[in-house]
């Protein structure tokens, strides 16, 4: 079965053939910084090349610099000891990065803020200053102001990172803003002759599309990174964009409704309306300019694949316009099961996942990968672990890698690494072709503000978002049995429950995924209140269903049995409790992280778990369903197991069911229509493991980190 | 010098008479459930009796029932699942506390509300049921709803506890509500009877006025502390008093204002303006009524001293009244050198402390104390150098105990710790009235949302604070040599900060001690931004100055140069920062309680200590003055020293000054007109330890837990 890309590189071609022989590579691709030689080219390997649109334009953005891509930045609060106050607006900045934009278009979208009674001030009342690139407020004394302002963007942000990381060092890439019509118009013929010029390529890997994360440094190497997220959307920004905006939407954007107080618009906060209106804004548009581009690369004859990556704000997969794009394939970087389903997930005929770790001298986070102390092989297996999970759950079609080549030839280990997963990957594939997997019973839906637009991802990879529990739920999710689907607060009022046998709210209060102010909804918790005592199971955990401002923190407390006291009750005292474990539910080695402020509301909630008297995981009866808190939720195979057993237990009473195994550390999937079950061994130890089918119970052993398929009989 | 007050006992005559020589006792008292013989009353000491004017009236309330005391209760919420929900309303309460009160004008006081939307349902929508106690509603169905309703309390608190506690076994005692007229003619008769009954008295002790702190018990053991609270002021209500407060506030108070979603008035709560005029209308009272009782005791040749404790609500020793009353003496029981300072600051002619343990067999929490296993004498010793600590700042003129006599009469390691005991309380009274001892400099400021009403105490003991950061604070600044007031936010926004040096602020984000909502205020902000910029000292402890809605969590961040993350800055970079110790500053021992939310705001603050990258203390500059940030604070002797080094630091620039030691575990007094240096030991080893005055060094070893005292030169 060829489903392999393999990233070959120009001066090492009969490594890149070898390599393509041993893992049985269908296709050769390009990558950031490598190219492919006509030996590659014409060695009857499809071939992938990669392009993002965006850069490599810099002589003709020199010459039409107004279409260069911007963002709003917000100046740190100064405190005015006066009646004026200077700011040097790029004082905060990386100067490599931005550059004041004092077009007038862009001065009507500056503002002045006096942070301590949070309002702007009037324009009469500041002056910007040109020839230093200051503006002077007049101040109330003893106030806090900042100054918003729109910033041109003068180095596109991968380049810069790896410049920066990896030492690369080359001319400074701008990034078209294509929201410009001369610029869109630009960069259709350069698409056309882009193609023209590439014979070989067979599929135009678009990486990806108009506009990046945000990425917005600092001056000081103390602070680099001010901001960063995967979807806040600031890099969409341009006067053009804002005033269109109005004139469609009848109210205009203020750079407030961007730089929110210098927090900014992060996905894990509670999105406003206003947000969302401007991403769908963005999203028509990047659409309709990226689809010239993919009719562009079909009429060439060839096809088009998306990397969901870098730069596909705009894009959203799952906001239900992706199949208008027309592209023939996604393909998604995974470090963790989450983000195989969410590639798999997405409308596409075709899903690739590209393996980590990528072909770097270091990896994310500075680490080692192939450079000296690196271990790839030992990095591939791990991330492998955590992605077969997923893929023994849903199916993808192919796999790749990418980087420079060269660097893999001094580790045979990885090579051997790669050699395993590459059988596994096929042996699963191939399971999947004979029919879907099975699935227990319970339906689960995970709740919190945006829904199914961000179905299986907060915003970015794990390590980026690690301190929210949502992602070690999804994490843990990602492997088990179960059909999950996303759904959002709306969705609960629309009555979309009818299907869904568990709901999971899991999030810190205020955030995007515990849902902050959704909760003074009545109708959210009425909704949700009669759900659960028809039958339905609401499980919450950390600080589910939060807000300030009622009777109770949690506003599910009376679904859940259990609060969260905020100190208020510091004063009021607490059911004491016994534990009441239930044989088997709680695996060894979970652990729930401990709080000290959850107590029970009515005293009827079963305690399942506890510390320093406090309860850590209840069961709680609520007419015919229940509800489940837990105060914490760190992803490890004894949480995710822990996790499946509470589904189970609660959905049908037993920890007992068939098509699971008896061994926290290794799970197991059954295709019964290829009359196979695999058992999955995710433990660095042998594992021992039975799993019952259809009354008969399959025992065997399976060697350290692998597969073993069985016969069903 | 006879200054001690010994608790008599009949039926121990000689043990009485023979501790009260033993530890030069001039006064005798009884205590509750004890009595004085004739020999003890005729053996020549002065007599204590105690009165607890509400109680002990169970016949003339028998037949005036509605002078009974009441409060505000709050059923537990409960879900309507169709049109309507009964609610029983003493199901969680317990029964032998309270009885509904459903006279006519109580009813117009009860309220039944909509918890999910938060608002009372209208009067026609539910109906009362005295047959069973039950309220029936209209209810839409899956919202929340409570009763609340005034309840009359039918067995006294105190009674209730020991009862229950101690196994008192007599009639439950009621209370009487001297708000009604009849019930307030009656007291007077009864305090003139008591008087004469009482030839031998020449102190009438009272214990203490007319309103108990709030204990709200529950019907079941597992829950039976519902809300406690020294100054909620619920246990104040009545119709009576209620219509009154309308007719001259031109406002009605709701149950909702009492009962607050379930929540109480707990003092720890920030108050509503609805809290202070009730508090201020039943504090008039309270003065008006008791004047009346204290001119009889006069009237009587008797001398009147307030227990200030259990019923002191509505008597508010700091609320500039005090002096009215006409109190020859206030008494208040010690665990802690900050409740030594509370006693000491009230405006009264004498201070008795009356030292813990009590002489009972159990003490508070239920551990042993005269029983097996209880360590009294040990005891006696620990609850001795905490507040030796604060007498050695401030004069006390009198000392006592209470309780059994006969208790004591197995324990010789309490007797003689009380030997030891009244010698150095003695020692340091003779010093007191030579003049007042040395202090620093630096003039601090306590600032919260009570101000100079709670000075030297948050609400109660301090184990039943101790949650709150401020207690601990408190408790370090108790034995300080500085000048320490308590103010408030509008005292700030009065301009009262002109000779304060060092403003503190430590509590939890909402609470009264950091000051929640009273944050928005931009004139507070502004002034304390103002006062710190012209040379202040703003210390923040916990979550100071905490309020949501604005671009920094802590609205005091400018100042302090740090700010905490609660969550919308998950994608923020926080500046990267070395420790740069401060040689002394911190001490051996001294461990700040870790958080992993604050942050430096623009990296200029100096760290002094931190833990996993998260700054623990810090200090900014801030104009001519300073912020210091300080992640948490619990009491011992090390961060107690660490609060001085840095209220000395901060104001003076140097860890080095006059009048004090150079070991943690022992401080010093110097009383120059005495020419005298108390050295105290507060350590269980001995101590080499050394103090400068006046250009010379004092060294010398002190034994564990005690004083020396040495000649100054």
């Amino acid at each position: 079965m060829s489903n392999f890309t393999l990233p070959g590189e120009a001066g090492y071609e009969a490594l890149t053939l070898d390599l393509a022989k041993r893992w049985g590579a269908d296709v050769i691709r390009d990558s950031d910084g490598t190219t492919l030689s006509n030996e590659i080219l014409e060695s009857g390997y499809d071939i992938y090349s990669t392009i993002c649109p965006i850069r490599e334009h810099n002589e003709w953005i020199k010459k039409h610099p107004h279409t260069r891509q911007q963002t709003f930045l917000c100046t740190s609060p100064k405190t005015a000891s006066g009646a004026s106050l200077t700011f040097f607006l790029m004082d905060d900045f990386f100067k490599e990065q931005f550059q004041i934009n004092d077009t007038a278009e862009a001065l009507k979208y500056w503002q002045v803020y006096d942070r301590t009674e949070d309002v702007p001030i009037p324009r009469s009342k500041w002056r910007y200053n040109a020839s230093d690139g200051s503006v002077t407020a007049d101040t109330d004394p003893w106030r806090q102001y900042t100054v918003s302002f729109l910033a041109w963007r003068v180095w596109e942000e991968i380049s810069m990172y790896n410049h920066v990381t990896n030492n690369w060092n080359k001319e400074h890439l701008m990034q078209l803003n294509p929201y410009y019509p001369e610029a869109r118009s630009y960069l259709k013929q350069y698409m056309k002759k882009w193609c023209e010029e590439r014979p070989k390529t067979s599929v135009v890997r678009f990486t990806s599309l108009f506009y990046n994360f945000v990425w917005i440094w600092g001056s000081d190497t103390r602070n680099r990174h001010l901001f960063t997220d995967w979807a806040s959307y600031d890099f969409t920004v341009s006067p053009a964009a804002l005033d269109d905006f109005e004139n469609e939407n009848g109210y205009a954007l203020t750079a407030e409704d961007f730089v929110r107080q210098g927090k900014y618009n992060a996905t894990h906060r509670v999105p406003s309306t206003k947000k969302r209106e401007w991403m769908n804004f963005i999203s028509r548009f990047v659409l309709e300019a990226s689809r010239e581009l993919i009719d562009i690369v079909h009429a060439a004859g060839k096809k088009a694949y998306v990397f969901y990556d870098d730069c596909w704000v705009g894009m959203e997969p799952y906001n239900g316009n992706f199949e208008k794009y027309g592209f023939d394939g996604i393909i998604k970087c995974v470090f963790s099961g989450y983000e195989v389903r969410l590639c798999a997930n997405v409308p596409a005929k075709t899903h690739e996942i590209r393996f980590h770790p990528y072909l770097f001298p270091v990896g994310l986070g500075g680490a080692p990968t192939f450079s000296q102390s690196g271990k790839p092989g030992d990095d591939a297996r791990r991330y492998w672990i955590s992605a077969r999970r997923a893929l023994l759950r849903q199916k993808i079609e192919r796999c790749g890698l990418g980087g420079y080549l060269h660097l893999v030839k001094d580790y045979p280990d990885f090579l051997e690494a790669m050699d395993d997963i590459l059988s596994e990957f096929r042996q699963i594939s191939a399971l999947h072709d004979t029919g879907a997997p099975y699935i227990l019973k319970p339906k689960i839906a995970i709740l919190h503000a945006w829904g199914s637009l961000r179905s299986w991802t907060l915003s970015g990879h794990f390590h980026e978002t690690d301190r929210h529990t949502l992602i070690h739920v999804l994490e843990s999710l990602s492997g088990l049995p179960f059909n999950v689907k996303f759904i959002s607060f709306d969705d609960v009022k629309d009555n979309s429950l009818s299907n869904i046998d568990v709901i999971i709210s899991a999030g810190e209060a205020g955030d995007a995924w515990s849902g902050g102010v959704y909760w003074k909804d009545l109708l959210l918790v009425s909704k949700l209140t009669e759900w659960t005592h028809n039958g339905g199971i609401f499980i919450g955990i950390g600080e589910p269903s939060a807000v300030d401002g009622y009777n109770t923190f949690l506003r599910m407390a009376h679904v859940l049995g259990a609060d969260i006291d905020k100190g208020e009750r510091a004063c009021h005292g607490r059911w004491a409790f016994d534990v009441k474990r239930i044989e088997g539910l709680i695996p060894d080695g979970a652990q729930i992280r401990a709080r000290n402020d959850v107590f029970l509301t009515d005293g009827k909630a079963r305690v399942l778990d506890a510390k320093n008297n406090t309860p850590l995981l209840t069961i709680n009866d609520f007419g015919k369903g229940k509800g489940v808190y837990f105060a914490g939720f760190s992803v490890n195979q004894p949480m995710t197991r822990l996790l499946q057993n509470l589904i189970l237990y609660t959905s049908t009473g037993s920890l007992e069911a068939e098509g699971i195994t008896n061994d926290p550390y290794t799970e197991c999937a059954v295709y019964p229509d290829a009359g196979k079950i695999v058992l999955a061994n995710n433990n660095t130890a042998a594992a021992t493991v039975s799993c019952l089918w259809k009354g008969m119970r399959y025992s065997t052993e399976v060697k350290p980190g692998r597969i073993k398929i069985l016969d069903l009989l």
